[in-house]
């Protein structure tokens, strides 16, 4: 049965609310993710929370009340509480009816099978944790396997992550690694190196990608550090019309992502 | 000569924060836009602030000098104030050093010219300022004309949306109008509406697509309403390999962009 929470002062949802925090995250081992259809997403690919909290109105969905279930059915903890109290824990202004805890995924590199997808995105240094999830989001449908964080990217368990990924966090698998340590794990396989530069020559649809390629993305601001260029294999551009002289680092992501399905499926 | 302002209860810094609020905006007709990079886009766009604010080390860069300078020439404010004052206006904490107050545009539908460029992008109710400001971004680097905003979309003015758009907004046409209208508009001259749909069955890369092109995009959450999909010339679909049934807005409006660009420039 369902624990019913009433008090905004209860430990569990200041602990809950806490994981809004990387710190607290980091230190639980713990995640957020809002609403059915991310929770959903969850379950279809294996995924139970660890702690699943709802308002009435959210259990009312015969989805939510099976994943309640099986919750609950897997030892983890169901709670009940009220709209204003998912309002506190979530933050937004329009809560979604049901929460989620999951456990962190373990992102060790060597957990990566780079043969179970022809794709897969690799971030350097991306800030903006909006950014990592719609890139999460782009590799879905795009077939790639996941994505690699190198250097200091934004947490792709915070909040704004989870929610921007519409639950391709958890169908992608994530990986964090130091820009040599990758090197090192790239070079012992297959695998095309691509990254997109201003000061390449080469059309980005110039090259013939071989599988399975680690599409490159460079910081928001900065791009790619010269000697993160150096070592791609192959070094492309976007064609910019107008006068910016980028796009935004999830848009250039997909932009790529395509065009790679694009020649394969041809 | 710059003015001097070093108290947070003065009545422009109040005036200036108070534009991160639609409302204030709406009234003042102004709009905030904060960092060099984009007020001097704005500059070369022939766009002054009617009111400049920068701290010392703002004023320091040569760039910023000389937009100052051009802003007072033209009769608009200068403003020399703290750091601290300038988070506070803005809101971030790492607060830009230059910040321009700029005048809303005109976004009758009917100054926008059609056969000034081969693509517009039409957005349908999106929320979310930050894919407005990213959709401008690529408009720019798709050589889009300008950005159409049909029903209820966020407001291309807030300061998340001028952010994203990474000056986009001042290179960028924007006008706003009801479906109806805009539908109106379009159809008393040349143009294909393109819309991109889970429903459609034609692949993206089917079509040889005309111009001008304009490019509709629906709301994050729900797409477009099937009669606006029924309105459309085109209809395609953007192929998801995997579990996901849909890409972000800006996303697929920078997909779908390209694609064009890539059939146009072949």
């Amino acid at each position: 049965m369902p624990r019913q929470i009433t008090s905004f002062s209860n430990a569990t949802v200041k602990r809950l609310r806490s994981l809004r925090d990387k710190k607290a995250r980091r230190e639980e081992g713990l995640f957020l993710a809002e609403g059915l259809r991310i929770v959903a997403e969850a379950c279809d690919s294996g995924r139970l929370p660890e702690i699943i909290a709802f308002s009435a109105a959210g259990a009312g969905h015969p989805l939510a009340a099976e994943i309640i279930a099986a919750t609950e059915a897997a030892g983890g903890e169901a709670i009940e509480t009220s709209a204003d109290i998912l309002h506190k824990i979530s933050g937004k202004d329009n809560p979604q009816a049901v929460l989620g805890v999951y456990r962190a995924f373990d992102t060790s590199l060597d957990l990566i099978d780079r043969a179970a997808a022809p794709l897969w995105i690799v971030a350097q240094a991306l800030r903006d944790p909006g950014n990592i999830g719609t890139i999460l989001r782009t590799g879905d449908a795009a077939g790639a396997g996941g994505l690699i964080l190198i250097d200091d990217c934004a947490d792709p368990f915070s909040v704004e992550a989870v929610r921007a990924s519409m639950g391709a966090l958890f169908t992608q698998r994530i990986a964090t690694a130091r820009w040599d340590a990758f090197i090192g794990w790239l070079r012992g396989g297959e695998g095309e190196l691509i990254g997109t530069s201003l000061n390449a020559d080469r059309d980005y649809r110039q090259p013939r990608y071989r599988r399975p390629a680690f599409l490159l993305v460079g910081n928001e601001q900065a791009g790619l550090p010269p000697a993160y260029e150096a070592e791609c294999d192959t070094l492309v551009k976007i064609p910019m019309l107008g006068r910016a002289d980028s796009l935004n680092a999830a848009v250039a992501a997909a932009v790529m992502a395509y065009e790679l399905v694009n020649q394969w499926r041809a």
